[in-house]
């Protein structure tokens, strides 16, 4: 998504002057120094539960156009743009968390891409490849352009054309006003 | 988490032979020429629905020790590993998503630390700042060792040791066996 500037907002680090690799290392340095702790902002993994493997691989790779690093019988692992993106099987997920889980989450991804007119057509390619449109594209109050796809398990995914955020050729997204 | 090879698993690609930026671009450039698709392996945000900005906001400075590089008085953002972690008032990303949510939703985000040691001591940091412990930290099936602690919205982290994967000096974490 794309911020407008509210009038209490805070911006509470400067976006970062180089890329975002200087950034992360400049904040886990000063945070480790201060507090000898692991401070380092970062996201190893994100797992969602599915409940038909290869229904769900077939939105990721026909849909999103993604490969797999590592399949097995119950979970796909993506490499992703710094992190891993994990679907395993819901039952799985629930034992290893130790509680059960439910539909549809409180949370939603993102996938931004390059440009406004990519929004409609990547969202029309996840449909085909068995998503669901929850809020065709549109303008948001707070500037791009957005919809949002639930894939096959219901997970949500907000497509969106956010000019002010930068993507490099790695993938690696840098927060913009 | 960290795999152990069940019988049937297919590595589908190469672990990237220099880094994951070298295995995002190549990746993104095979498919693009393919298909003609924006086919990068990349997800932007993970936006979590939160009920209570100062609370949520506590558990991941006091808690992860991450500092906010945009807040205002509905959203926080976290500059991450290569993407944006976003703490939202949940009622709003129902209405931006247009549809209501419930929880505990049907995913983990998880953080990798660089030590066995480390994974009792960052979970008894969550817990101090406001966390709930899901599952006390123990050796899963498939290797390395992990907890859960839930954040004061509900939402699983898992924290594991996967001496596996690689992370690098900017957090960003790849795929290995």
């Amino acid at each position: 998504m794309r911020l407008a500037r509210p009038p209490r907002e805070r911006v509470l680090a400067s976006p970062p002057a180089t890329s975002p690799m200087a950034f992360n290392r400049r904040r886990n340095g000063c945070a480790g120094e201060q507090k000898g702790l692991d401070m380092q902002q970062q996201i190893s993994v994100i797992t969602l539960g599915i409940s038909d493997l290869t229904r769900s691989r077939r939105f990721y790779a026909e849909g999103f156009g993604w490969t797999p690093v590592f399949e097995n019988e119950e979970i796909a692992f993506y490499q992703m743009n710094g992190f891993m993106l994990g679907t395993w099987q819901t039952e799985a997920l629930e034992a290893d968390m130790a509680r059960g889980l439910v539909r549809p989450g409180a949370f939603s991804l993102a996938h931004n891409v390059s440009g406004k007119d990519g929004v409609a057509s990547l969202m029309d390619r996840l449909v085909t490849a068995g998503g669901r449109v929850l809020r065709p594209a549109d303008a948001p109050p707070h500037g791009g352009f957005r919809g949002y796809v639930a894939d096959p398990d219901d997970h949500a995914w907000e497509i969106a054309w956010n000019p002010a955020w930068t993507i490099d050729g790695e993938g690696h997204v840098t927060f913009g006003l």
